[in-house]
């Protein structure tokens, strides 16, 4: 099952969801992972093909924003100066950067002879969180063949959870991971969706607020655990959209993506890297150019708060949708991650636990 | 009474205020409004001094925030160049601005025979929403008399609400204002304060939402009013602190002023316009100074945690302030403009509404 | 006669000039003046009309970059984030923007009813250099008539130098002011404008540098002055095309600007506050859209290189241009001011000074 | 023979250099080179050691500009949020980024074994400019001993040049490479030094002008080579200093690299990603602090422009310094990519040029 069954309250979107309420309900949206178990390793790698059409040569509309830039992706400054996407992304680990660049460069030199030969170079974008709590990423595990199984296994149905990219991934000190989610915009006639994928990491568990309760305090005192001291975490966030937004536009869209990421409860922490990707498939950019002037459609911003309420509501379910589905690790020294819903269970069967709260959240959760 | 009286669930911060909870209780702040109600027009001026002495001598470390540029607020540019304030703040109606600033140039003129004469210029800085709902903008009714009387009025305890430059604002469709609130942090055996105040004038009613409850929709649904068509509202919000914090640390607190807006259910809609001044009254930087290289405290931010956490939670609060302590008014064309509590009041004595949901808003506003 | 007669050399652009050589070859800008000499005032006010229609019914697209932000211009927060220009652009000295703000508001409530009543407000423009040291600037004298008038004022042709906004301003020590050029630019069988317009402020008398020679270190040593002590200036440029390039390619021009002001020899001192609005008359944006969907005419960022030159090309002209235009002006304190025509001729008759560099740098100018 | 040898003209700083006129006047900085030539492979990797002690323990304050973001270097976003340096700097070709990406962390993480494990990740900040014009860019040919071999490579005294990183790239047309300069500033009784290094990569033939001559555009016609269509090079200045500067003031230092690199004549092209590191050796940032306020020496703006022009002057230096050291290279198409040296010596052996400029041109250069 993919996305949160149930309806979400205080969503400010519309909540309607596109066919499989994920981030490939926008057409010609991909993704792919390969999760990578071994020994005290858990992590992998997570791919979104942005279009069907080869993306160096039919460029999309792209924008970024950094709500807290300790973070080390890679690729966005171009983005931010041409306001293109040229390349698949792909989300990994820290020190997954440089074999996912090595990876994704050497995908688009065999897919097109001419780039670093008779035209320019290109911009991969690899994007990461810091998943050393759970995998020893000292090993920097990532192989390259691990990046093009994640680009070759893309599809429009995936899976959500630890699973790719997410899976050494910690949120609200919950197993956390890959979540995503969708929204159906009307326009003038026309219907757009707003597809969204984050790679969740970030949050410390007291923050932690599902139905306005703070479930997360909850679970600390039932947990008795000791709080983690410093976050070293992160969260990105795609998003995606077939509306002809350019890429100023998109750069609002994106900044929606905070509002959405901390109605969880967060406050964005100092070792929270926080950063958006968001790219439109309407009005691509020819990497050749017939003509220097071209007609394209241009969306009036007047209305542009149709959008803003879909990404902030799509975004927060990914959050949650990154929970839900994520299932309990055992970390790389032994000890078990235990997932929201794993948790909820157990505190369900708990006498001494205020079971109304449990079933409050399990519900809009849509867990049972 | 200032501030809430009760302790709000769901607060990221450590909850602690001062002694006020208001922004003056980082020493040394003060404000002052001046209220303006004259037939049709319903307006006024907030002035906030950020420090006892001349600030134009002794400037300010400070930084500024834009969430959303939909705003004309003047004097950002130099603060973000050069991470100084260096005189008071005023707040007021967007086509007060032009007179804002003559009143506080000509103020700090006053102040100061060197400025355009021996030594540079000053920037003054003025911050505005649009409380043309309310109130007949197009009169432009600001005096520099009333800037200046802000500024004489200013002291350590302030009214909150739909006085001075809150008078007009329109918070969530209900009467809003100026809110302030405040927050203490213990770092190395000393206690630091941060004090923020916002002007609120932001917000869909249906979008409100306290206690994880989505009470602005049962309002909405209550009135079967017209929702507005657009926004065209704004956030100003001020961040205040005796912590040495640079420039740039300051920005990120700013930053973290999103979270705390956010927090009552909006979405940062394209017309409303979102900006942030945040300054520091440690680590002065003097407009003559002796000597080019002087030392000064640098803070870590390893441990700036607690103060975003403390921004998150005072802003949260502020605006939530600004709802309770707004009196309701008849707008310029004789519509009344009600408050928050006069609604849930009214709607409290209702027999066909659920008390206990109105009951829980009100209880964790402190209003009953 | 306008712009510099004869051919600059090392233009990086073709160096085509349109008509007049002047900002108003974009079709439908317009620029007004009003002068003021009162005493020991001397500054004024400089309008510039966009487009000949209501430009708040037909907005602009619209960048503004901040090359150095020690500056107090009003209105570029919102550019920046809409991406529009929706008033003329008033430029003045830095204690008349309240009055410059007033008298454009005022003028767009005359013009628009609508506004601040069933719509929006609107985000005037206001831009400002320091002319404090050769005007009483602490007499704030600029009139909201001197504003309206400007706007009046305004026609395809207009003077340069020291008049307008430019009365009083000082460019390496020597007179300064207006100054404008144009550059033609051909793309697939179209011609598009560049316009340029400079209020020229800034620089230190020793490092002007014309056709490669340090003519500034010359003069220099012939008035065997003291050399001021701190830069206190700015410069503000206008880029005018009609060329359908979008707000991200506007800021990508805007930024293209400092080359052509530092190709006199200037390294953007710490208090010279230089700031760039850039704007297209093609692609407007209608304040009440038909629909939220609409065709437009996208530039390729490929052949964005000939804009760039022209914007180098036009920037550096303008700046000599208000050089060579300025007349010799007496300041405030009594004290002439010469320009750099009058030191050039008067050296040129001084049997101790070397006739070939100032021949020269005269040639270079137009000057002989 | 490092820097050179003569004095320049219209040096906007005093032109008073450190030692060895080189990045590595700043105490504790050392450059490393590792240089590739192998069949149609001409490229390599130049490591910069911002201090003797373990920067990641002992990071510096540090911040970036981006001058023109068509570039794909890594690290910046951490940089700008943070304003703290934490490994080398290293140089490489645009498709060795990931390669140097892995080597550099593996560097990190051999010299501290917490990182990753019971402490952060690290932020490799890697630089980069596209060989493609010289060197077969498409078989990735960086490897991670080359990475290696130039961090411990470095020295204090280093060539300049074709050489490491600067082994394929192409400036104005000529070839170019690394180039370093420094300056000292005297402040308060205490002497600092300004120190640059370019990897120069950008630039049209027909703009370069030196000693205020389009020598560029005479060279251009000599050789009646076809001029190239796009540029699609880059340039990377790396400022260094050991001034107590904060990041804040950093980023000013930052933009004003773009002066000195336009000084030559380019107008920072589209294709030209331009991309600044600045940092200061002084008040460095503890990983492990002991204390979360500590005192710290602030450097005071009012001062700042003997910085700004130091950065301007040895920019400048640094690019002609690229230019004069490079020797000509055969390309990977065997063509001959001649240095301007050697264009300059073969067209004053030229008896149908004029040799008065020529010999100007080289005497400015220090060449004769």
């Amino acid at each position: 099952m993919m996305g949160l069954k149930n309806r979400q309250s205080n969503d400010v979107s519309t909540g309607r969801t596109g066919r499989f309420n994920l981030i490939t309900d926008v057409p010609g949206v991909q993704v792919g992972h390969t999760t990578i178990d071994d020994g005290n390793v858990h992590t992998g790698v997570t791919a979104i093909l942005p279009q069907t059409d080869n993306v160096f040569l039919q460029k999309l509309p792209a924008a970024t924003h950094v709500i807290n830039g300790f973070g080390k992706s890679a690729g966005l400054v171009q983005i931010e100066e041409l306001g293109t996407l040229e390349t698949p992304l792909v989300l990994t680990n820290t020190f997954g950067v440089g074999t996912a660049l090595n990876a994704l460069t050497k995908a688009m030199l065999a897919q097109n002879s001419d780039i670093g030969d008779t035209t320019s170079t290109v911009n991969p974008v690899i994007l990461e969180c810091n998943d050393g709590d759970v995998s020893d990423i000292r090993k920097m595990a990532i192989q390259e063949t691990d990046v093009t199984m994640a680009l070759e296994n893309s599809a429009t149905q995936f899976e959500e959870g630890a699973v790719g990219a997410g899976r050494g991934m910690m949120c609200y000190d919950l197993k956390g991971g890959i979540g995503s989610s969708s929204r159906l915009v009307d326009v003038d006639q026309q219907q757009f969706t707003i597809g969204t994928l984050v790679m969740s990491n970030f949050g410390f568990l007291r923050d932690l607020v599902i139905a306005g309760e703070s479930i997360g305090q909850l679970i600390f005192d039932y947990l008795k655990q000791a709080e983690k001291k410093e976050e070293h975490g992160s969260i990105i966030t795609i998003v995606a959209t077939d509306a002809p937004l350019d890429a100023r536009q998109l750069k609002r869209l994106a900044k929606r993506a905070s509002v959405g990421i901390t109605r969880t409860g967060s406050f964005i922490g100092h070792g929270s890297g926080e950063i958006v990707v968001a790219f439109s498939t309407a009005n691509r950019v020819a990497h050749y150019p017939q003509n220097n002037l071209e007609s394209v459609i241009r969306y009036n911003d007047d209305k542009i708060d149709q959008f803003f309420r879909s990404v902030v509501g799509s975004v927060d379910e990914s959050v949650r949708s990154s929970l839900v589905h994520a299932e309990s690790v055992v970390d790389r020294k032994g000890k078990l991650r235990m997932s929201l819903p794993a948790i909820l269970e157990k505190m369900s069967q708990d006498e001494t636990i205020n079971h109304e709260l449990i079933t409050k959240v399990q519900q809009e959760l849509g867990l049972i």
